[in-house]
């Protein structure tokens, strides 16, 4: 059988490899993870020991986790789409940095925003955890910023799964309400508007809303946690 | 020139960058950054914007960013010492799975601690930055451990960048007086002796505590930063 990626919802990183496989354009499958439901479940807890979100299953059976991993996976899948570089090349070692520094520094802003959403309402660390995090994102998007100043794309001059996995946490900011990007970040959210445009990444918006989703690569449909279960490798 | 590796100390996670120079056979060198200086570096702003370590100095003049893609880098250059692994094979996954688990989660885990240990002594946030250091870095170590029963190394059969990099940074628990290995992680606390014992990585011990340090690779030295500002691509 062909791939399966889980997904997280709501708003999770793993929008940029939805998107990715949208773009490598080979047949693949989904399965949606809600990240706040508070009974986890065994089958996901089998494929992901930590419940976390994304995870692919791979053809044999067994399971990829971390984003980075399974973003490189999917470039490497075919080189020719262009969506990464081949080993010892420059632009390899730039793909490599670039996403080490999504999946990092960027990814880890905003992590105690997140704390705060889920926190009851009136919780005095609230306010700290938001200020914290709009302080650590800011010097990640003037960062990015920057390096996008005079490119079309972060990595190399095409699109690539940084893009792609750019797009799923950019988002968090305006997302969480910490940022008016356009205002703040007018290149930056000229950037991020042109990747909306795109139909993977409206594709992938779609999935994540529930609603009708049309797929631009090689979507074959969802599969529950009962029909994975029967597929893991023992 | 050889690339020279800027490395941070005190026990900076860049140590895992020392180890996989002395394990690749090559010749390099370092720069030592004092990541506690309160005046920050002119020129190590122009190799690092962000003024973090590691950042390798290539022989073209630029500088390469983030530690994942470092090692993979210094494992690329000689795919025969096995120190990585091929784009497309499965250990190239697993490779970056371990790398990206490694530099997020479990990296991530030591930082309210790292926070803690830059306040002023009596600050009552410091036992809640340690609780919370404690408990992320322990569920690390956990999976960690379980991960590595029946395995010699963190991925494949032999010593890979993984490991390097896992040294430098398993080592914070005790570091910071969270935890006591031995005696709570019996299995990782036998693995990372194995690698205390290597010669990469006595060495890059004695290179952090500035004393005589024996390569048993091809280190040629220290250079200072105005003389890395004249290698300096424009
Ligand atoms: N290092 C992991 C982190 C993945 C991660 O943070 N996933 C989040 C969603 S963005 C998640 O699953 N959160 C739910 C949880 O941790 O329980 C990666 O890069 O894939
Ligand atoms: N994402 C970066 C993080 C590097 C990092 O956290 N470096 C720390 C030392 S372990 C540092 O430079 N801290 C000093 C600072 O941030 O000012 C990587 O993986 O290389």
């Amino acid at each position: 059988m062909e791939p399966v990626l889980f997904y997280g919802v709501p708003h999770g990183c793993s929008f940029g490899s939805i998107v990715a496989l949208e773009w490598l354009g080979q047949p693949y499958r989904l399965a949606r993870i809600d990240m706040l439901a508070k009974s986890k479940s065994d089958i996901y807890g089998r494929v992901n020991s930590m419940h976390q979100t994304p995870t692919m299953l791979l053809e044999n059976g067994k399971s990829l986790s971390e984003s980075f991993a399974i973003l490189q996976n999917i470039a490497g899948r075919d080189l020719e789409r262009k969506l990464g570089f081949a080993q010892g090349t420059e632009n390899h070692d730039r793909l490599n940095q670039m996403l080490a520094y999504l999946h990092t520094s960027f990814h880890s802003a905003f992590a105690p925003a997140w704390t705060a959403y889920k926190l009851k309402e009136g919780d005095p660390a609230i306010q700290m955890l938001r200020d914290l995090a709009r302080e650590k994102a800011a010097s990640g998007y003037a960062y990015l910023q920057s390096h996008l100043q005079g490119r079309d794309w972060l990595v190399g001059d095409h699109r690539t799964i940084a893009d792609a996995y750019m797009i799923g946490i950019a988002r968090w900011g305006e997302d969480l309400g910490l940022f008016d990007l356009k205002s703040e970040y007018p290149g930056l959210h000229n950037y991020l508007q042109k990747l909306e445009a795109d139909k993977g990444v409206i594709f992938a918006h779609a999935i994540e809303d529930g609603s009708d989703a049309a797929t631009s690569g090689m979507f074959l449909g969802h599969v529950t946690l009962d029909e994975v279960g029967q597929r893991l490798a023992a």
